[in-house]
Parts: C-alpha cells; structure tokens; sequence
C-alpha cells in the first residue's frame, strides 16, 4: 500500500507560524515525525504532497514529492494532482501532515484494510466531548453519513473521521472527484459523501488512541506536550558541558554541544537542541528549546516552544511559541495569564477564537526582535521580520515586517533635588 | 480581672488593609496573638468588643464577643456595649486591639491593680523623643492631666498613656462616660479626664518595654520587624521539602507542605506559611510570607508582609504589604526608595503623611492583580479587587474595584531593516 | 630624563564622565597607571600639567604639578607653561594621559633617545588598518613631514604619531612655539612641522605594542577590557567573604572586604572593588567593579565599567560606563544591541558618531539615579546628578542635572471582573 502524506496546506490559520510541516519536536520536525511513525508501521513506499511554497524544503526529505497545483482545492485538489502517479490496482493510505497521529493508528488501519475488502476505509476517533468536527454516522462498520459540526447532543455517534483514509482504488475515487462539485472547501468531504450514496462500502475503524490536530498555535503547544511526555529517561550528550551547580532534574534530553551554565535549572520533560546554551541563572521547564539558542541569564521558559537561533536575556517565555531566530532583549515579558483568568483569546483571520485555556502566552514569527522590557499581553501575535521597540506594551497583533515604536514624551525639568547618600565627586 | 480586648475599629487609616485584627503575623493574626499574650499573663477570662464588620470572624476565636452598635463612638461607645455584660465589683483590663504590647505589660498590669487601691490604672510608657500622642502628668502615681499632642518641648513628662487601662469599677466608670459629652472621638478621654478632676484616684503605670501602635501602613512592617526578631532558633516542619541547592540561612520558620525549590535562598528572621512554594532562584529575606503562597521565580522579597495566597513571579517586593490573593505579573517592581532618598510619603485620608522612613514600598489590597511589568512608585496604594494592566507606572493610589489601563499608542510602520545575523528562513 | 604627563584636556568628548585621568582599573586611577608605567621604565622625575578643573586632585598623586593656564592652546599651552620649570640641558619626555600605552613604549624612547643625537623623537605606531590620525612619512629615520587624516589610501606610510615624544632641548622648542602661530588647536604639531622644515632631526622611533587613546566613551570600555585581560591569575583578598554556593571562575581579583553572597556568579577576567557587595543570584562577567557597590538581587554587569558606590538591583548593565554614586532601581536595564544589530551611535557635541561596534550600553553620569522598570537604549548618554523617573524608556541624550518625568496617564474605570481563583476575603 503507498502512502500519501497531505501537505499543502498553507498553514495559515496557525501564523506567524510559517510552515508547520516543519515546526520541530525533539530535534525533528513535524513531518519527519510523521514519516517516521509510517515506516514504524511497516510501510515504506510514501509519497508527500505539497504546494509551491514549501516543495523545496519537503523535496530535502529525499521521498518521492508531488506538487500540488490548486491549493485552494484542499484535498481533491491533491488527490487530482496524484492522479498520473497512481494506479488503479495500488490502494493508498492518505494522512494529513498535520493530524497527529500514533504509530498505532498506521497499524490498525493496515491490518482492518488487509482483512476488510470495503472500498475505502476512515479513521474513526472516539471522543468523550463535543468537537467541531465531522460525525460519522455507521451501520455496523459501515459509514452510512458525515455530519460535520452537529452542535453539541444532535452527534450521530461518538466517533469524528480524521483524515486517514484508505483507497482501495484511488483512480475510481479521483473519478468520483471529477464528478462532482462544490463551493466551498469540502470537495473531498462531498464525494465521499456520493461513494456512501452511490452504495459504496465506506468502512469505520475506530481508534482512540493520541490525536492532535495542528490547527491553531495553540496546539503546537498541545501537540509539543504530548511528544515531550513520550521522552522515557533523561539523556546527556557526550561532548555537552554542564556546570557543577546547575541542577537537571526529570526527563531532559540534551543535545551535543549543548552548555548549561552555573546555577541554570532545567526540568523535564524538556529537550534542549543542539550547541544551545542554557546561561546562568536561567530555568528551562517542560519545553522544547531548538538548537544554536541562547537561553540567557535568568531567563524562564516554561511549557514553551522555542525553535532554532532563539535568544532571550532575562526574559519570561511562559506557554508561548517562538518561531526561529527571534531575540528578545532584556526584560521582555510575555504574560500568559489574563488578569480575571479567563481563558486567552487569540484573533485567528479577524475572529477572537478562544484557546480553550487560561494559561496562553504570545507567538513570535520568525527573524523578529522584541526590544528590553517589552510586556506582550497574553494571547497576542506578532508577526515575522518585525522589531519592537523597547519598552513598550504590546495589546494587539503586529503584522509581519512590522517596525512598532510607541510615543513616548519625556519632560526634562532642571534637577532641584540632590541624590542622597554619598555623592563624593 | 476579665480582660476586655477593645477590637471594632475600622482600620480606615490602615486601608487597603481590610481589617488590621486578622494582620497574620508568624501564621497567627494580631487578635489571636493578644490573646495570647494575655492568656500567658495569667488572664482568662477574656471578651472581644466587635462590630457589624467584624463581629463574624471575631466569633471563630472561641471566646465571648460583644458587639459595639455605634462605632463612630469609640472606646466609650465600646464601654457602653458591654455595659450590660460587667458587673461593678469585677474590674476589668482593657487594651486596644491595635495596641501591641509584650506579655510583660500585662504582668505589669497586673501586679500594679492587685497591690493597689487606684480606681484606674492606666499603662505609662516611657518615649524617647516627641510622639504626637497622649502624654500625662503625674504627681506622686497620680495622674494629673492627659495632654494631647503637646508639641514638641511642651511636654508634662516622658510617659505617653497607651490603652492598657485597669476600671475597677467599671459601671461607675461608664456611669462617667454618661454624664460627659463631646463632639470629637475622645470621649473616653474626657470621661477619664471628669474622673481625675472628680479626685478619683487614676494611677499611671509606668512601662518600658516594646509597644506598637498599628495605625498606618507601616506599622505593618514594623510590628512584623519586631515579631520576626522574636525567632529564637530555624525550625523546618517534617513535610516541607528543600532542594538541595537552596540555601537556607538566619532564624527561619518553615511551615508543613512547604517546598524550597533549587537555588532559592531564604535569610532569616523569615516565616513561610503553609504548602507556599519558594520557587526556582526566589530570595526571601526579613519577610513573611503566607500560606499557600507562590514567591515564582527569580522573585526577591525583602522586609515585606504577605498574607495567604499571594502569586509572585519575577517581582521586587520590598518594605510591602501584600494583602490576601494578590499576584503580581512577571516583571513587575515596587519601588521602595525616592530618587531623592527622602522619607517615603502615603496618602491617609486625603493627607500626605511621611512614613518615617525611606524605604517604604506598596500596599496592595486582596485580591488585587497586578499586571507583567508595572511599576509602582513608593508609598501608592492600591485598593482591593482591583486589576492594573501591564506595562503601565503607578504613580497614584487606585481605589477599590478599579480597572486600570494606559494609553499606549504604537506607531506601526514598515520595517526597512533586516535583522541582523543569522536569519535562515 | 625628565617626565612630563599632559593631563590639562577637559575629557568633552567623553562626558559625562567627569575626568578620564581619574577612571579607576583595577582599584587605580589612570594617571596613576601612567605614572606607574613610567616609573617602572626607569623614569623617576615627573610632573603632571593639569588644569584649574583638576588641579586639586591631581596635587594629591604627590608628584610634581604644573597649571597650564590657556586651556583651549593644547599641549603648546602647556609647554608654554611649562618654561619657568624645565632647563634646556635637561631633556624631556612628554605623553599625553589620555593616550595609554605599555611600560615597553617608555622604555623603547628611552634607549632610543640614549642612543640617538635626534633633537626631538616621536613615538610611531604601526597600524594595520586606516586611523584617522597623523601619519608620518619618513626617510631613514627622520620623520620628513606628518600628515593629519591623509585618508585611506593617500597614508605615506603604516605609522602614526602618538603623543610620546623626547625634545632634548625643551626650552628651543617653546622658543619654536612661540614663533609659530595657527588658528586651529595644532599648534603643537604646527611647531613641530617649522622643526623639520627648518632642517632639525625629528626621530621616528617605532613601536608595535599596545595603544589606546581615550578620547570616546567607549574606549573607556576597550582600555579596560585589555587591562583586564593583564589580571594573571585569580586573587581573593582575606578579609573577602564567598559564600559556599557562589561561583568564581577564571582570573578575578576580589579586594579586601568584599562580600559575595549564595548563588552570585563571578566570571573573569574581573575586579570588584573593596567592601562591595555582590548580592544574591548576580552574575558580574568581563567588568570592574568600584569600590563600596552593591550588584544587586539577580542583577547582571557583562563588560562594563563601574566605578565606585553604584548601587544595582535586579539590572543588566552591559557593554556600559557608570560612574561614580550612580544607582539603578529594579528592573531597569541597559540595551546594548540594535535590533538591527549594527553599530551602536552615540551623540558626542552634536554629531552622531559610530562606536564602531554593535554592543555599547549607556554611560551614566556621577550621583544619578535611575527608577525601577526604566529601559535605556543603546548609546544613550545620562548626564550627571539626574533622575529619571520609573517605567521609561530613554531614547535620547538626557543633560546634567535633569530631572526627567514621562507623561504617563491612566484610565481608570470600575473592574467589572472578579479575580480568579481563591478569593478567601
């Protein structure tokens, strides 16, 4: 069975993230993690789709690649660009780059697809609450309907389909593309719909193993807390330099090259990438930090995302994500908790959508420097290439390739009072 | 002799302070370690005199309370409430309960009444220099007059009256206090005065020993100072947990569940709570710190008060008082010394009042939040349930149940520069 | 020999340092390391010129003190001031304070002018790349003319003057003086040029060791650096106090009285000066330290400059100057790197000038005082005997004796929020 890895998506409800193919975990990035977990589950043949603004870097993973040339088409548009490059008698296996999946959701799909001789297969999550998603309706372990978002208690059933998908024969399901049509972004979703009604044997395979979907920032957040929970035993590279007073505590894995400084704390589960410094003073908790970083004096990072050429200077990183190299100067803050402890807001395409939790920091795009003493209100997004003056509060999102200075009028009167103390000049 | 503990003032000059009687010092309140005191003296028959907004929290101490009805009347309307509660041949001892005084003036007391056959007795205590109090004059033991606030030079002896007084019979006293009349608070005082100029026999009882009034804020910390040099020796309960790397040093009291994290440093006289946690890098030093408390990391407190349940992170904490549920966000710093280094001034009442000293930080009353990175000048008070934004300088008091935010206009334009270094995206 | 030190320059080009012959390295001034140097040459005959502004101070270095009189005549002003105290049997050799050079320079003229008959000799410096400076051209070893910023390309040779220079007759070369005339502060070098003209042997006599000219701030921090760089090994004075969890690495030179508390972090090469304080969790890297400081709670100084009775708390200093009786409040912090990460302009008499390197601080002037939370962009200059006010941002030249608010205003409207959590009250 050849597999097909979905990753065209533009990422862009996720921004300033650029590409979360490639956001990295554990020293790997996603889409590595993705194929990794594939080939664990015995499958070796895959193929990754993707668009023209990310071929390139996917084309260095050195599987077979395939551009997709209608990205606003999602997944039909994938599947019609597939076309020349399957054949009818190959099925396939079709995953989204950023659904994250167990190594055991590749199994059961492999083993229910070698004993089953239904036309395409579906991956049916268990869930024990109401998720904005597509319901699936069965008869037994047919698919008899998807309903996507019921609106909590109308559910058809307690399982959603996540997109691993078997084909059978992916040219007859291409077909099925072709012949229909829809306006919106649900091509996919409708002639799947017209194989159900058209008598075809859709099957469910239910699964309640890990799920993440990589939708929001905050689940880069989510999905980072999961992996990091997978590290079994702390491990020290050889040449890393770890000074006799700094504490490491928990499971912390820690990369070649790597140097923590005197008193620095680092508590797992945390991973720290390769040649980065954790400086003194500074405390690194359950968080990924990517490689070549500076975790400078007296820096927190906690439940934070920092990918590569990260430099912080006394700086609070909590439950935040840091694209690459971003610098914050000294005494930046991000807050990450609202002051009536509501849950955060993030503004995603102009609509405030919650984070579904209370404890929500800020994410930096890439190439962007936060000045000294910055405060970045929770929830808030900067975007890449952007510099932020010292000094100020940051209550809204910045764009990319911002330059944000605030207007600060200083009133200089003559000094009448004399400093106290010990003036000896 | 029954013990009357004179306890229904509004704390309106100590403000945001809620209720100076439930101050907790060394894990006990102020009402509960007069108790104490008097109890350790030999006394035990022991009233509390309280009022609507306190009589509640007052009737959890297990002894007996009355309720004084017309607060604005003082002491002589707390000797008319109790009125139907005396009997003329038991004396009583009255104190205040905003009166510190060691166990020893009790003692005083005491064996000055039994050996006596005054009809008042009134604790003396000897000052050093001017205080704006009550001073006496005496001839022989017998007090001649109370001048109120002399001025300095002007004084009739070195003994001012502090409210320790023995009624022997104390219907007639308040029989007294009906028959006067006045239009200032000090209607005890000129009862007291009728008794002296009627030829009663009112006995000063001279005192040297450690007395503090708490009438402002300050005397928060100084009552605290006093208190915490009382430590004899460091005792650390058997479920508190101490890092290894943290240093603990001085006369420290560590109460049950308490967790010292690594490199923290606490330096005694110092008292934490129950279950609060000493975070990573925190230095706690001549403070107290409640139960269930949070001091986050990197978090200095020095000569602070801080009731139960009070989150810091990163904060300067200095010569304050932190009330019940206050956090602070990261970043933000009390300012406790004038540029200048001039004595700190606090707004009572309308009044600017020097607090004697120059290092005098912030009160911040319960459940206050405080936003990452203000600044609050010295000697501002901020008032409870309020919440201040981030970022912003606190140069005023803010009353009760504010909201506070700035004006931060940014100026957002393109950004022509690149980023230095080592953008690789 | 006799030993002439022109220290009558009135240090403009480096306020607000007040006198750069008194900056203190390693626990001494820099006249005194001039005089050292000399003497350790051989030399044991020397006067210093100063003038009124620093007369007084330099009287108290015990050596021989001359006033020059017209200040803005140059070292021709000085040389004419010197005449009534120089023989012209008796040759002399003449450095300018501000130009710091090893003990070998001294001892390089020394045998050069023993051996030589040349009227006057002059100290060239070789230099690897353009130095807008006066080059020299020579033939053999006469200097045959000395061009003033000949810029890059047009240099007749790799050498440049600098101020050490041995006039066997002085008392001919102020007649010289005195017969040359120019609008412009040359005219020392105007004389020496009628000198060469008029046919006398001006002897180049090169020299490859170190130089420095202290003429910007920042050189301030490039002399130190390689005074620092001389420390040969670490040195703990036995009155100095080191707490066990402190860390001291690499060559530090600790002096009596010093105080280094739990968890500080010294990295060398470092002075701290006598009975100074290293608080708690702070980390001094690459600096000195004066005497009688206090690096505050978790505060960090890399490769500065502190000259005595600074006072710190929770600050990074870095890449910065701060003289003398300066203090910061919490929070405050130096930037010193663009977010553009080019070089750092500082304003000197008007024009932008570039440091000529990326990460240069602040200089703060004697008896300043800075509030908590306040941000310092790179390159500022802080005059002397000046406040600024807690929480802002200084982005521009602040003059002596100011006193600097911001225009901070708050809105403040009824919290309709409650406070999360635990609000016991």
């Amino acid at each position: 069975m050849k597999v097909i890895i979905l990753a065209a998506g533009q990422s862009k409800r996720i921004k300033p993230v650029e590409d979360k193919n490639f956001l990295k975990f554990l020293g790997k990035t996603l889409i590595e993690h993705q194929i990794d977990n594939v080939r664990k589950a015995g499958f070796d043949q895959i193929t990754v789709v993707g668009g023209a603004h990310n071929l390139e870097k996917l084309r260095k993973l050195d599987i077979e690649t395939v551009e997709q040339e209608n990205l606003e088409e999602g997944m039909a548009g994938a599947m019609k660009s597939l076309e020349p490059h399957l054949k009818d008698d190959e099925p396939i296996l079709l995953l989204s780059a950023n659904d994250y999946l167990e190594e055991k959701a590749f199994q059961i799909m492999k083993e229910a697809a070698d004993k089953s001789q239904a036309d395409s297969l579906m991956l049916a999550k268990k869930v024990n609450s109401y998720f904005p998603g597509g319901y699936i309706a069965v008869k037994g372990d047919r698919i008899t309907e998807i309903v996507e978002k019921p609106g909590e208690g109308n559910e058809p059933s307690d399982m959603i389909n996540i997109v691993l998908h078997v084909h059978r024969k992916p040219l007859d399901f291409i077909k099925t593309i072709h012949e229909t049509q829809t306006d919106h972004d649900d091509w996919y979703e409708v002639a799947i719909d017209k194989m159900i009604k058209d008598g075809k044997h859709v099957q469910a395979v239910p699964y309640n193993g890990y799920w993440q979907a990589l939708k929001y920032p905050w689940h880069v957040l989510e999905l980072q807390k999961h992996l990091l929970s997978q590290i079994q035993e702390p491990k020290t590279a050889n040449s890393a330099e770890i000074a006799e007073s700094a504490v490491i505590k928990g499971p912390v894995i820690i990369e070649e090259g790597v140097k923590i400084f005197d008193h620095a704390t680092v508590i797992g589960p945390t991973y720290i990438g390769k040649n980065t410094v954790v400086a003194t003073g500074a405390l690194v908790r359950e968080s990924s930090v990517g490689a070549d970083s500076v975790i400078g004096f007296n820096s927190e990072v906690a439940r934070s995302y920092l990918d590569d050429n990260v430099w912080l200077h006394m700086n609070y990183i909590g439950d935040s994500v840091l694209c690459e190299n971003v610098s914050m100067g000294g005494g930046a803050v991000t807050g990450n908790l609202r002051l009536d402890e509501q849950h955060v807001k993030v503004t995603i395409k102009g609509d405030k959508l919650s984070s579904e939790t209370n404890k929500f920091g800020t994410i930096i795009g890439p190439g962007s420097r936060i000045g000294i003493n910055v405060s970045i209100m929770p929830g808030m997004k900067i975007g890449k290439n952007t510099f932020i003056a010292g000094g100020l509060t940051i209550g809204e999102d910045i764009p990319d390739n911002s330059f944000v200075k605030g207007k600060t009028e200083l009133e200089i009167r003559k000094n009448n009072r004399a400093a106290g103390g010990q003036l000896q000049i």
